[in-house]
């Protein structure tokens, strides 16, 4: 677990071995079983509103709600593993000491921060640009392993569809 | 200008003065009359696209195509100055440079793209979330200043809409 996400940081910077000891040291790992929550949703909302599926992480993806952790309000999100689950934590309390030992590590989060954006900017494109169909076939063709691994009905909540005009678009695909 | 930029810089991150005479030397002041763009978009695409508006960007905001940058293809948009605009152009050649000099500049780049992502993720929420009314509602009672200031139709393509339905929208309100 430790050596993939060195892996995959090594991807985009380059860190001696103490400080990869020194990020080591500030994750906490935790495994989760399917369905455990790793982050609900603050107690503000008391509609019960519908699922909206806005993300999903798979391996050496971080995922937290930026959000919240930004403004310091609690969070609208809810954060479940729907495998079982193990993941590094990086507390947001630690990221400004940690940072400042390891100066490359806030270089290589603002990389992956800027890839996000970029991935979410490219999301707003699609819908934008995109019919409901050509979206589908579009995140087909990107992630076709993936399409099979997360439960249809989130995958369709993730794409804006109902679940009932997705089976449909599978349907016609086969 | 450059009193402008590091006014707001200071909100978020500390510069000696040294450190803000190296940022602004890194800085190319540029000046567009009206219309005039700022990034024109690649010749990869032959089809004429319609035209759909992405982002605006006010005083003390930064604008680019971070996918472009980030993934060195041509860019796929078009920046255009809808108003006379002043801008302080950062070059990415001169990033690497800067933030080993001013690491602290790192930090406040990092902080400005966490902000954009939160806010392309509120946004993918509001389409996701709300119907066009609530939607148009909403921006509105954010940013009723900014609804004078631009072209409607820019405004209509950028919240989703088409110019009719916005102009339904506003005629409702009034």
């Amino acid at each position: 677990m430790y050596q993939a996400i060195l892996d995959h940081i090594r991807k985009y910077v380059v860190l001696t071995q103490e400080e990869e000891e020194l990020l080591c040291q500030n994750l906490e790992y935790k495994k989760h079983p399917k369905k455990e929550f790793l982050l609900e949703a603050g107690k503000i909302c008391n509609r019960k509103l519908n699922e909206q599926i806005i993300h999903f992480a798979i391996e050496n993806w971080w995922i937290a709600d930026q959000d919240s952790l930004m403004t310091g309000q609690p969070s609208a999100c809810t954060i479940q593993a729907i495998e079982e689950t193990e993941v590094l934590l990086l507390p947001e309390k630690n990221k400004a000491d940690l940072f400042r030992q390891v100066p490359v590590l806030e270089t290589y989060f603002a990389l992956i921060m800027r890839k996000a954006f970029v991935a979410a900017q490219r999301r707003l494109g699609y819908i934008f640009n995109m019919t409901d169909e050509e979206r589908f076939r579009h995140f087909s063709s990107l992630f076709p392993e993936f399409m099979q691994r997360v439960p249809q009905y989130m995958l369709a909540s993730y794409l804006g569809f109902t679940p009932q005009f997705m089976s449909r678009l599978r349907a016609k695909k086969n």
